[in-house]
């Protein structure tokens, strides 16, 4: 008899297209994945012999350091005793629903939302509280009248890029909503993995540094602009959750590999690093701008969507209405693969999305990809022809 | 407001003791660090460069093929498709909690039993359902009555030189309890990271190669014989179980580090393998013979002891009833660590106990500290003096 959470266990979309793209003919808009062509060269030739031995829980105290002065450049100021290194950001997550959630403790987060999040969440018996995503955030009033009703256990936002919708919240909405989080006294999730990849120069202070009380963790991570492989993530949290959840750490894995952590802080205090942040925004830009080339030619009769600041993906709204997990089984089999919409949203999907990564294949590919998955959303319209189009509110 | 399981969330005395091994004074019989002076050279000059990608989250294919080649050696046959590579073996017992423990989920264990596991189990709100160990395992007959009374959701035990105990379960108790667990239908969950530390010959073959239905999951890691800094651990499950595990890993960390399964795969096969571990073994005999030698010298008066055939431990029944955890505070005065009894026991403490490991210290230190320890317990004595000596049953 398994546990009654295992009953929330749904099957992962993520987990079946990654092992899809390992195929080499298919073109995948899938994924997450960095292109390995932008990854810094791995050099591991004189990894410490001291390495070898088991290490501390909160990690390499040289690698927090370095993390405490990088995200001080960034506008957030912690010290290197409230950063927890962890194993990819994936675990900061996994370690937030054990701090959290019990069955049905209410959680308010984005939708859409970074599906992961809310598999992880789900898994713990979190009931979701939805926060629309706009232009230019969400909306300040309507978190506030959420926070009176539900007083949800956190808030998980990712205001910087946000995966899926690539939004990037205004500093207007940043401050607005730093208020709100601050009088309910409602911890805030900061989901940060795409901050450095930016394309043009956007508002991007962490929400988390405009806290002067209360519960934060900022979370980040190496595997967008570094070695994802190395699986090396970490948090930045304020002082009263520290000591729990590096103790819930203790529990989940004892501590993140220390050659990964020796590996990254030699590459963050490296005289490279900042070129190589540079030259990565760069190698993005130039494909997110053939990707949205692409867009324009094949796509545009059949959606819309905003061009991303910053981040690996397009967020697509299809004209009309239809179940794109159906349609990603029709571009399988033309070896297509991108991420349907429904998953990203919490409670029920809401209109009819797409999430096409653009970092992972080269101008090339995309347009081929590009083109074969235009047709195959015109196949499938035209077989829905008979119903009317629709005009979805954002 | 956290969730429930936070009041459920121990302070770690494992890891405030490890932090206090980082001191050089410290001579420190308590955690169960590997020596450094018997681990392999870490090369990591030639990392393919693929591996600095997403991996897969079963791991990597190479090292599950050779895992699978490594314990059928051992008894267990199951194929490279059975075998989950975890973020060290801690996280297959995360893995594990959130696979099958709701609050009050009864759970069957040793006592006295793994701390970690323990504390794990505990997050999670098992309700602890003990088996006493006996010098050849636990009592089959005792194991049918427990598993017909309370139905755990799974039994976790550590059949081949126990921790803390030592203990080996023998070839007949091995085949018994395989029965009972059989005839049962209970889960079991066989924690086995000490087997290749073996320093007499003796009954080892795993439990869950006797079972022929119902789920298993054996538990491995390379990091008491090779590289704990890796953090590299594997569970080979039964495959009703697998597809479960591989997602909640997914939603715990995504996968492990691909540096570190590439090591371990490529080390597992290396030529150089086999006589590393017999060089380990020739190794950490010496320090198990010093240990009683110096325990023969300095604690006959004061202690009791079985010499263990295997593992990094030897577990010590004082001759009177203490507080082993305000004993440790006496000898940390001087300069002297070791693991206290009580939190081995997922219930009440049953005895005086210390846990001492032989594998970190040299003989010098290790004598050094064998006789401040035995200082430190006799002046500890000589206060209790007016109490009666006990005689505990095991």
């Amino acid at each position: 008899m398994f546990s009654e959470r295992i009953d929330r266990l749904t099957s992962s979309l993520i987990r079946e297209i990654l092992a899809l793209t390992q195929k080499p003919e298919v073109i995948s808009f899938a994924g997450g994945l960095p292109s390995q062509d932008a990854m810094p060269i791995l050099d591991m030739a004189d990894v410490p012999e001291n390495l070898r031995q088991y290490g501390a829980t909160e990690g390499e105290w040289e690698l927090r350091v370095g993390l405490a002065d990088h995200l001080a450049e960034r506008g957030l100021r912690c010290k290197p005793e409230q950063i927890l290194i962890t194993t990819g950001s994936q675990q900061a997550i996994d370690l937030i629903s054990k701090l959290y959630i019990d069955k049905d403790s209410p959680v308010a987060l984005e939708a859409p939302s970074y599906l992961a999040a809310i598999q992880s969440f789900r898994l713990f018996g979190a009931k979701f509280e939805e926060l629309p995503l706009q232009a230019d955030g969400i909306d300040p009033g309507q978190m506030d009248h959420l926070f009176a009703r539900a007083r949800p256990r956190f808030a998980y936002l990712i205001p910087t890029f946000q995966n899926p919708s690539g939004v990037c919240y205004s500093e207007a909405v940043r401050a607005a909503i730093a208020e709100v989080i601050e009088r309910h006294g409602v911890p805030l999730v900061e989901d940060d993995p795409y901050r450095d990849l930016m394309y043009e120069s956007v508002d991007r202070i962490p929400v988390c540094s405009r806290l002067r009380k209360g519960a934060w963790m900022l979370l980040g991570t190496f595997s967008k602009t570094a070695v994802p492989g190395l699986r090396i993530g970490y948090m930045a949290v304020s002082e009263d959750v520290f000591p729990y959840l590096v103790r819930l750490k203790q529990c989940t894995d004892l501590h993140s590999n220390r050659i990964g952590q020796w590996w990254s802080a030699r590459f963050l205090k490296s005289p490279e690093y900042a070129g190589h942040i540079e030259g990565l925004c760069d190698f993005y830009r130039e494909r997110r701008d053939a990707m949205q080339a692409g867009l324009l030619r094949h796509f545009h009769e059949i959606a819309e969507w905003e061009v991303p600041h910053g981040g690996l993906f397009f967020w697509v709204r299809l004209k009309r209405v239809c179940d794109t997990r159906a349609l990603l089984v029709k571009a399988l089999e033309r070896n297509v693969a991108f991420m349907p919409g429904e998953p990203f949203f919490a409670n029920a999907a809401n209109g009819c999305y797409m999430r096409l990564n653009f970092s992972h294949s080269t101008p090339e590919r995309m347009e081929q990809g590009l083109t074969i998955l235009a047709d195959v959303i015109r196949e499938h319209f035209a077989k829905v022809a008979e119903e009317p189009a629709v005009d979805f509110a954002m």
